[in-house]
């Protein structure tokens, strides 16, 4: 019938795959690609699919962006630092140490150039992205026994990875790279002395306060890292302007939905770990300020030597020095004092 | 033809009207109805239209959510604690004094039961609300003078509206009503001693800095207020499965986007008004203590005569204790180190 393009205009039939990088078993943040995908579906009666595979179903889990760059799926759920090895720009629009919260990081993307800087970078590996979640500050992780000192530091083996290990290194940390599966027996047997994973939430599946019960905190190194959807670009090009509106929206919205879990279920999971013998621990200012000036040194060097890192490390830096100005006036001091009401006990 | 009514199944052509709450002037939270709607129509390839109307230019700003539950419009946005005064529970999923920052505020709603339990009460109005906006914590206001003590607050008299007013009322305040174009002619004659309004970027519009030099902070009323779509109740029940769901995700998005939006905007403005001769304070830990005190009895009052305001109130108050306290390990650790270096000028 003529009506016929008529409806395929209107809601077309589109089919996509999304390999995460991430397993079932980190239920929010593999779960962010299943918020989207539902997101989507619902608002076209099924007609935008994105189906989502856990990492390693159809491709291992670090290798989700090759896999959409070359269209082998038409989308990923990933973490840009997972490829840092690559190019160090990649890390730059999730997290990189020292950087920013997950407020700070969101008004930057959003509002400060970053999706748009980020995308001229990904456009080259023939990718679109958009952000896709976020974790809040996670913890610094877990330690077999207590880091008072620099020298605590030196010849320590820590299952940490990306650039958080490069800056570890010049404190003479060892960083070492394991899968999350591998890292408890490791801990139990010594193999390392610390490793670092998620947060309260993620972290109380894998049972590590029985085998290094210092719980360090903060993770320095992810102050508010984004999780990001990205999409082969051809294909994503390709969408109608309605889906390409859509998925923007349901990107923006699963992105915040994120947060919003983690917050969420953080809290009575570190009550919980606390009640079974985690033992929570500062990092001291000696061993931040040695971390902080060797990760500056670090991202001078990287800029010197790479024009788009320092195309977005410069606009990051510049919102950063702004965001904490006003982040430590109105709201810095209604969190502090309302978190002195709470260890007085009157919340 | 046949078709016909295919295509209309799939996007039907509806058009809302939505009145806002706000004047143009307050661009952000004003933007963000305009950043809904616009995310809704482009989805549809323009069938979904929802027209947005600046306070005042169908209804007036304060009988936004009336003009929706009798159905003069389909939607508004606005935020619950302009209706307190017919019954506090209307205040409670937008903001009260020293209940949640931003991020447990929509934690909460979103996975804390918020928007269901808020929801329950709306029914009863004709409505049906979801999260459309946030400010994060705002500023505490303009003053004349420098408050020091408890008694400086005796006899002030403060432009500042609803739940807070009455805590500010116990401590002797003198709360005064006036529309926002009202505020600067009255604080230059002295009429009044001191004012309320957002944060830097708005307040900056006003040039308040000229005539109550003094700008407090933290606006312990506003630790993260909640803005408000609030449709009416048939008129969103009537919609299809789809738009019902696009509706959801668009609002979810077009709230994280107005906060992102302020947390971008209100750093520079900050710089800007205290060039321009703004004297930063804070309340200091007797007045903030008072103020805590005072609204812990208001809330144990109302939980105790309105089953609705227990309701949620106590919903609330379980969940800002384990905010508060998770808030202050990782979170508050590492943005007190950025801060401490931002004031090193490190960053």
């Amino acid at each position: 019938t003529l009506a016929a393009p008529a409806i395929a205009q209107s809601n077309p039939k589109v089919s996509w795959r999304l390999t995460s990088s991430f397993p079932k078993s980190l239920d929010t943040v593999y779960g962010g690609a299943e918020v989207m995908s539902k997101m989507v579906s619902e608002a076209t009666d099924g007609n935008f699919q994105i189906q989502v595979f856990a990492g390693g179903e159809l491709v291992p889990g670090l290798q989700a962006a090759d896999a959409a760059a070359t269209g082998t799926v038409e989308a990923c759920h990933t973490v840009g630092y997972y490829y840092w090895g690559k190019d160090p720009v990649w890390a730059l629009a999730s997290d990189v140490p020292f950087s920013l919260n997950a407020r700070g990081r969101n008004a930057w993307h959003y509002h400060g150039g970053g999706i748009d800087l980020y995308n001229a970078f990904l456009a080259k590996q023939g990718l679109f992205g958009l952000p896709g979640g976020n974790t809040g500050t996670q913890m610094g992780g877990w330690f077999r026994k207590e880091i008072n000192t620099l020298e605590d530091m030196k010849g320590l083996k820590m299952r940490i990875a990306g650039f958080a290990g490069k800056v570890m290194e010049k404190l003479g940390v060892v960083p070492q790279q394991l899968a999350g599966s591998d890292v408890y027996p490791a801990l139990e047997k010594g193999t390392i002395d610390a490793a670092e994973w998620v947060g309260p939430y993620d972290d109380e599946k894998l049972g590590f306060q029985k085998v290094a019960p210092y719980y360090y905190y903060a993770g320095w190194w992810e102050g508010g890292p984004t999780v990001h959807f990205m999409f082969n670009k051809e294909k994503y090009e390709g969408l109608s302007p309605a889906y390409k509106a859509l998925l923007h929206t349901a990107c923006q919205a699963a992105d915040a939905n994120m947060l919003q879990k983690y917050d969420y279920v953080n809290p009575p999971a570190l009550r919980s770990l606390v009640e079974k013998g985690a033992q929570l621990r500062p990092f001291n200012q000696e061993i931040l300020s040695a971390c902080f000036d060797e990760s500056a040194k670090i991202y001078a060097e990287m800029s010197a030597s790479n024009p788009d890192f320092k195309t977005i490390w410069d606009s990051i830096v510049a919102f950063r020095k702004e965001h904490y100005l006003w982040q430590q006036v109105a709201e810095y001091n209604f969190d502090t004092f309302m978190m002195l009401q709470q260890r007085a006990g009157k919340l």
